[in-house]
């Protein structure tokens, strides 16, 4: 059976907790190496969920020991952290997967514009493949290099794309409202996350400046081939996990309900992670703890309105980067995922 | 002072507590009535928390006793009902404030389209004023029967309204994108709402179907005068209470983020339960346990997000409600509710 | 590799969800039948997580298809109706897991006192194993038919029996303060466990008259060897899952902490599911979606606190089932379930 | 009508933010200071429910413009920073009352062992009223100033002291299982109160260490004029408000639940926030945004089990300081908390 060693690289977040926990149920995998800056103590006591569950030290990053110890390496850094790490990971020759922000914008112009900060590796950032392997799985496969999809635009993406490559909607009047649980925030405390603060509330944020407006406009660019304009509007759920979007696309003239879902039922035919709700709708509670995105569409007044529901720390971070990982090295795509 | 004795009609639901729970704190008023067909035990073993608040045994509606207990009458009925209390009620000389949906939708047709039952009031309908102060105020201070708004409706008007009466926006391209806490669904248990299928959950429904659809359109075309297309989308949060709605509208040509601003400092000006927040967005956080409606606006892309927050227990019923006996019987609008 | 299939009886609960859910991963099991009464829909309707999933129909119980199907059956009924399909299957061949209440109590008067019903299988509740790995795996490895230990009495008994084993506390002064999560309440919509009567609140329950507190005292009892008598208090947490038990101990004259820690190290030692938590403190968070059991152990003031965690659906459900079906079919008591 | 002008010193935490809310509310008060060192914003930015409802500025701790202003301090500060503000504030005449622990143990030394910082204000420390109403209103109603009492040892005292009073129980047997939301941990973010830390879980800490612990102990000896023995192990509960603590105590020889019974009325009649609960259990959404107290009582198994919960923002801190001040101020005890 194929055996594949996994280092972590930026040990102590919530993506990296979450990438843990999945891995040590694969069958194919062992991780062999924990980075982390922060080393005091052992990822158990920092991470009280894994007692007895995975012996290995945090230790710092250490080249060698990497290059020695593993195949495949997981960034769980935050964005700016991650693109100093790559470079020497690909020259040790291991297969990377980025969970960070910092290879989703292909353009070092835009990535500066809207993180504040020059990209310091512009070469793999062009050799970087997007990981949504709905869309893009044959060169995942073919890829050394991953970037793994944010959370809120993998939702954005699955929910729009079919419609958008069909042909079957306008272009520039998309409007996505989002809404996230606060795991998406991740594990810095903050005023705005605190739990008396956030706990029985709703509301917007980052309206009009939210950094992954631009990678959905990339994504539906790519795969659609045309200009594609959007709102992006997220919003805060008291609650640990998932992500639903609900989106609001005009028709084209003579454009039917059959017409959407049979462009879905094309585009996902054979993918293993995207379950169509053709009878309910989709809820955050039933993709909880799964790397399945449930997808519904309505017709409603001359609109399609779309539901697009992950669990962000699955589809959305870990649980896609190990189905990136999967296809990568061969395996079955949905190896340690079900 | 001037001194009002309320008597409260279906005094077993949540509206029914939380306009008991106000009214306790209220200096001109005395509860002296609650009727229900349920009077197996004291209101205050099926309300806990009234322990000690309130002595009143829950007695049939009898309306001779009513008419010599009670100034004003609080119908907290569910829909049909309702229609069939309010008759006797103002026969009796009473004021009433109708808390259900009976009375909301001006044409009966459409009340019998979207409530599945034919109106047995079709005189009072026409009488009744809706009770939405900050536009009907004038209306609201002579009439004897109020029409209490919907949580949903109460929201969504007093985010758009201003922009239609100020003719900034198209009024065919309306997206509401809507979101409530749970005690919005009633006291009656159900399998939707059993604690443990809606908490760390967040879904839509009825997309397409909800009742409020119709009372937000007949409301903003009474308001603007003109024809109204929207679409309107609920969403369920895993909180208590509280509304928040995410508009979309779109601005017509030439007009400005100021435009809209003027337009609802003009709108609201003297009113004193509607906050503009211009420097931080809305949340039901902010809104919670009072009678206040947040509200903001952002250009965003070739688009108005409006965003709207009320308590839906208090601005989206019963302190609206008491809001309405404040103008019927000349009290100051914000008495008992500050 | 062994291969066992198996048959749920009683498939529309929580417990049954999660029995599904748990041997979907199980990578020696298939799942064969489902029976319930109630069969108007599809399980992955019922069920919207399991959409694609489970193919399965609901069926009737059909003891000769179950027969064929099946070399296991869970039941996952209530009380009373367990009782009543558990001599079909154990006369059909089937080794059995009952999860219901039925056969945990070995006193059929005792049953019929707290359940309120007569007993009316008296032969197989005597033959009946109790299901708790930690001190009947040689039973459970010989049994056919096992009675699978509630949620409050799994985390109690393995918060305490090490310690009364020991013959290190007082047998006659246990206090158990018990919490649980909503899942524990059922499927079952009731005003009590209403989403608005349940967020937001803490309160206890059935003081003195819930029916785990003498399946608690039976398994003490059972253990030690010695009369014991107890406190069991029982609260609701507003979340989904686990349950957490801080329990009062009166050590004997001498006995110190070391001692203490010392009994827990022995009778767990090699035990996959039960982690000593030394340095820090359990939490429901920590067992959430896991098989194990945390525990802890403190001395202040004269007293043992213990502090005894697990998820009330796994390890106090179906996680706790599926190790009893392990053992019982030679499998590794830890297949499928880390 | 009589009228108090009330400063609020340490304005920024959610003591504040609750005593100003209280406060607006209040027929007899006016806010008219607000002291802090962090002043960037105003009042209504740091707590945007307070939008609209408040105009004052946020300003540095001037004791000559306080002393001009005002006639009531509430200290809401940090302990240690409240022990430097109280002397100047008592010296310019002020009534003071403290919410901070600084007052709290009568002993400096006890103060310096349990909060690890040298007493400054010692001659205070002695003068200092403990301003728990049900038992000191005597002294409070003569008090310049008073310390108030903390949220756990509110609920403690007054669910143990009259028991202890009528020496129905053992004092060296008192085991107090408490449980707190969220809020009591204060407003600024820590790791432990992150959102997805906290929520979705429960768990005890700070067993034998919490500093509530001497303040209930030295309350109790001072009602009951014995020494006292007991366990105190706090929890915390996904919830924003609310304390409910379980207690165990022993009942003396030939005591009853009559007596016991009897013991609460006697000492709580006439005291308009404590409530009897003899048909129901207490729970914390019924005393939520209340200054209730609930305690209920129950014979079990050779034991009381005490049901004492409280809001601890409210009783248990903002509302229960209003009542001294009311008492101090010769106004209802009532006033503005009804």
């Amino acid at each position: 059976m194929k055996h594949i060693r996994v280092a972590i690289i930026g040990a102590t977040g919530y993506t990296s907790l979450e990438t843990i926990r999945w891995l040590l149920k694969h069958p194919n995998v062992t991780i062999t190496y924990l980075a982390s800056r922060k080393q005091e103590q052992p990822i158990s006591e920092l991470f009280p969920e894994l007692l007895g569950r995975i012996q290995l030290p945090i230790a710092p990053f250490d080249i060698d020991a990497i290059k020695k110890a593993a195949d495949a390496a997981f960034l769980c850094l935050p964005h700016v952290a991650a693109m100093e790490h790559v470079p020497p990971l690909l020259d040790a020759g291991l297969k990377v997967i980025d969970l960070s922000a910092d290879y989703r914008l292909k353009d070092a112009a835009s990535y500066e514009k809207w993180y504040k900060h020059a990209h310091s590796d512009v070469k793999n950032l062009s050799a970087a493949v997007y990981g949504l392997p709905e869309f893009f799985a044959a060169e995942i496969k073919n890829a050394r290099f991953v970037s793994n999809p944010g959370c809120y635009p993998t939702a954005a993406a699955l929910g729009i794309a079919p419609l958008l490559q069909a042909g079957l909607v306008e272009t520039s009047d998309i409007i996505i409202n989002a809404a996230s649980g606060i795991s998406g925030a991740g594990r810095t405390p903050s005023p705005q996350h605190h739990f008396p603060e956030r706990n029985e509330t709703y509301e917007p944020y980052a309206i009009g400046s939210h950094r992954h407006a631009p990678e959905i406009q990339q994504t539906l660019e790519t795969i659609s081939g045309n200009p594609v304009q959007l709102l992006f509007v997220p919003h805060l759920i008291p609650m640990d996990r998932g992500i639903l979007e609900t989106i609001y696309l005009k028709p084209r003239s003579a454009v039917t309900l059959d017409d959407a879902i049979n462009a879905y039922e094309r585009a996902y035919s054979g993918k293993p992670f995207v379950r169509l709700r053709l009878n309910n709708l989709p809820g955050t509670k039933y993709v909880a703890n799964t790397n399945f995105a449930d997808i519904a569409v309505k017709l409603y007044n001359g609109r399609f309105v779309v539901v697009s529901a992950i669990d962000n720390m699955v589809k959305g971070a870990a649980g896609q980067a190990i189905e990136n990982m999967n296809l990568m090295f061969g395996l079955p795509e949905t190896a340690g995922l079900l």
